[in-house]
């Protein structure tokens, strides 16, 4: 469950990230973030913290708000699949 | 600046915790976290990760993006008593 909304936060970053058409390289530079940090938390792989979760909303230019009504959009439509 | 999202998110938890009328202790109980821990929350002090952003979430049937949005809404009306 926990795992859930790790992964689903990291599959939005990445597709923010797709949309913005920037590499993981260079958004982690821009916001001076660890280049290997960040490819974890895409890949769902990190509890990452309020203040991480904010230095990348500001990088995008997105609300945190916003990323996660794309990530609870993700969590359900998961769940439509399930059933 | 950092200071500021967990502040500005520990003022919307107290917010919503008094919106549905339960004691800090009867909330943390409920969601199986410890009491000292979800004041310290509250109160500004803790760099939350997403796993327990969650949890608290969960615990009062609010989304996390509604959470956040009323935080969003609380940081811009701070700067509006800057300016």
């Amino acid at each position: 469950m926990s795992t859930d909304i790790k992964k689903a936060f990291g599959a939005v970053l990445k597709q923010i990230r797709f949309e913005q058409n920037i590499s993981q390289e260079k958004f982690a530079l821009k916001i001076e973030m660890d280049r290997t940090y960040y490819a974890s938390v895409e890949a769902g792989r990190r509890n990452i913290s309020i203040e991480n979760i904010e230095k990348i909303s500001k990088g995008y230019h997105i609300p945190i708000s916003e990323i996660f009504s794309r990530v609870e959009t993700q969590l359900s439509n998961n769940c439509d699949g399930i059933n």
